[in-house]
């Protein structure tokens, strides 16, 4: 019965600040960065869960984990397994951290870095991939993992239970189905701010010969350089390929409508992030005017009740979870739902470290267990920094195939973990050592 | 010319579990604590400035406090007073810090701590008090200082500064009129939610025997508890008087209809707080089906854009902008305005480490330079921890009078700090050393 013994909770960042890799509107210069949690037993087992930063304040994100993990040390795998609802809520629930949020910024980043690590270490426990352990609980079971509170208005849990019901006995057919094609992608490589116009090119015929036909650019610097570099990203995916922008959140809400409508002309999917992510209003309103563009939204929006008002405000078109922004599977899954309640396709934020390999799970949830569809969704990929971790994402010919290994594939290398440790790590002291 | 030479963040908590003081249903516990700022100049001069937390947490803000900070040592204090608008884009903009947020959560509440540092240095320079500095700048100054961003849908800077301009000439009557009566106020002490029938009583006869005629109970723990509580303070207060009931959030939608109409009987003004923060669509729900009792939130509502949205859905009738949640004057100006273009009453949140000491300014202001209008506003008073104070605020017959000492009243006791410094001071080594 292997048992919670220590946690680990490390300050992991990447130079990426160097190559632009990762540049938009908004973060000029991140280094993508993560709060990373190790839950060890007094086995062999562990759990490994993080949440993605860009840089500076990760040891905000590290400091919060710590406190919010403090009450898992001692507690029985098994346990926590069969109380996955309790757990969330002792470690979200805290009286005197809720303060600091309530439920948004660094306390909830660093409560879903923890809570992915729980998840993680009961999936190896196990010994599934998270995407079926998840998909093989009972719905009541899952439901009681979940995190309803404030939804009842559009959600309830009964409500919940009955669509999870629904769609159970044909959850096999499904993930068959997955096992054979993959979950469908897109890919933001090619479209960062920072790269010049031949990069941009050159990044966008390889993605077309790999077999990408969805492409995202960031827009939202200066409307001449948008226009000319749209022109040159529609060009090489052709007029059937799907174009996605993302302007992460520059504009004010008029700004964006005539920025968006003067875009228009490159037939873009969605707008993504056009303004504030804490508008909801706000994107209603652009929704509204610059139809047929979708409007995506979701990677900031930080718990489920953002996303309830999104949902029930014809704010979004394109639903953007993020597995490191809200608190893991337990308030993802409620998002899942009164999305395909709301039938908006749920595609999920991806990139950064790590990323990629935590939302492709849920996605996959998404169609076995929740909205049983395909139809409109695209998970992002982004194809940095996945050597770092044991069980990086597979994709092929723009498809993400299903993950085999235990666990929520967030486990880095030790190694990589020992180079890229801040400040200690024995990049950043070369770096320290060359100034 | 006075230079920043350090910055000081110093985590202080004081043992308020102990009493109950401040419990309600949602923080049953608080340690009303503060992530405290000091900008030493190579001077005499320095500024002191504040966020307000409740217990574990407080050393995210400290934190969070010195990143934000540090761009802020070589400044001259003169420069920055010249510069207030710039100075909030660079501290509240950092573009890896940002990722935390945006403006939300920790580093938000950081950000308020050290720019409430940054307002109250220059009003110290100017020998003023912080209402007296901002009630003489011109408006375009003022308006140069604020954060309009993500707002122009709703106000624009323009439109802000005719507002301000069509009040201007009449300032000096009305900082006359508050120098003779004071600013109106209720207070919250009688209502914690820990405290015994007998105690609620013998608070609330104190109270009307002080002058108040504005009392505020916390409710939302059990049905049968708050209308006993109400019974006995709305007795005391007599039929003339006002009762107010605050909620901290604990009540989903629905449930927080049902309840507040179950305590309408009791003809409080308003209901704080029914719901999660974050649901603007649900106060909007809840405001319209529990009319004439009012609703109040704000207190957590973590940035303009909040705020902006509350007004423009109908979802609030009082307005209840924190200090130390908003970034500071820079952002809480655009609140009051965006209110007073609603007709919205501003009634900030108080109490807690503070916070009375900090938003006394801020309603002046709003009398003085934005709404021009007493009616409707009540400042929250509570009786405790102003002790720690070197400029307390002076609250007689149930008014505050307006404050006289150069800066933003924030500044605490060496004393104090000494002792309840966090976890090194006197109190908690002796606290410790008992264990």
């Amino acid at each position: 019965m292997p048992r919670i013994s220590a946690v680990d909770v490390i300050d992991v960042r990447f130079p990426t600040s160097a190559t632009l890799a990762g540049s938009d509107a908004m973060h000029p210069d991140g280094d993508y960065s993560a709060a990373y949690v190790v839950l060890r037993t007094d086995t062999e087992l562990s759990g490994y869960g993080l949440t993605f930063t860009i840089g500076r304040g990760t040891d905000l994100c590290v400091l919060a984990a710590r406190h919010i993990a403090g009450p898992l040390v001692g507690r029985e795998v098994d346990e926590l397994a069969a109380a996955l609802g309790p757990t969330y809520r002792t470690l979200v629930g805290d009286s005197q951290l809720r303060w600091l949020g309530p439920e948004k910024g660094a306390v909830h980043l660093a409560a879903a870095a923890v809570l992915n690590a729980v998840w993680d270490l009961v999936a190896r426990r196990a010994g599934k991939p998270l995407w079926r352990l998840v998909a093989e609980m009972e719905p009541a079971d899952l439901v009681a993992a979940c995190d309803f509170r404030y939804l009842s208005d559009v959600l309830t849990a009964q409500e919940a239970r009955q669509m999870l019901e629904r769609l159970a006995p044909s959850r096999t057919e499904r993930v068959e189905h997955l096992a054979e094609v993959g979950y469908p992608a897109y890919t933001t490589g090619p479209g960062w701010l920072g790269y010049s116009d031949d990069k941009l090119r050159r990044l966008c015929q390889e993605a077309v010969a790999a077999g990408w036909s969805a492409i995202k650019l960031k827009v939202g610097g200066n409307i001449g350089d948008d226009k000319r570099r749209l022109a040159i990203a529609r060009e090489e995916l052709g007029p059937d390929g799907t174009l996605l922008i993302d302007a992460n959140q520059v504009w004010e809400v008029p700004e964006a409508i005539a920025w968006v409508n003067e875009l228009a002309q490159f037939s873009p999917l969605w707008i993504e992030e056009p303004t504030s992510p804490d508008d909801i209003l706000g994107h209603a309103a652009i929704r509204a005017a610059v139809a047929p563009v979708g409007v995506a939204t979701g990677e900031h929006a930080h718990n489920r009740v953002m996303f309830k008002q999104m949902l029930s405000a014809g704010a979004m078109d394109y639903c953007q979870v993020d597995s490191c922004r809200l608190a893991s599977v337990n308030e993802i899954i409620p998002v899942l739902l009164m999305a395909a309640k709301f039938g908006v396709p749920v595609c999920p934020h991806a990139g950064g470290v790590g990323l990629c390999e935590l939302v492709q799970h849920m996605s996959i949830v998404d169609y076995v267990c929740v909205s049983g569809r395909l139809d409109g969704r695209l998970l992002e990929y982004v194809d940095h920094l996945h050597e770092h971790f044991s069980s990086p994402v597979v994709v092929d010919r723009a498809r993400y195939r299903l993950p085999v290994d235990s666990g929520y594939s967030a486990r880095m290398h030790p190694e990589s973990i020992a180079t890229y440790r801040y400040p200690d790590g024995e990049y950043w002291r070369a770096v320290r050592a060359q100034r």
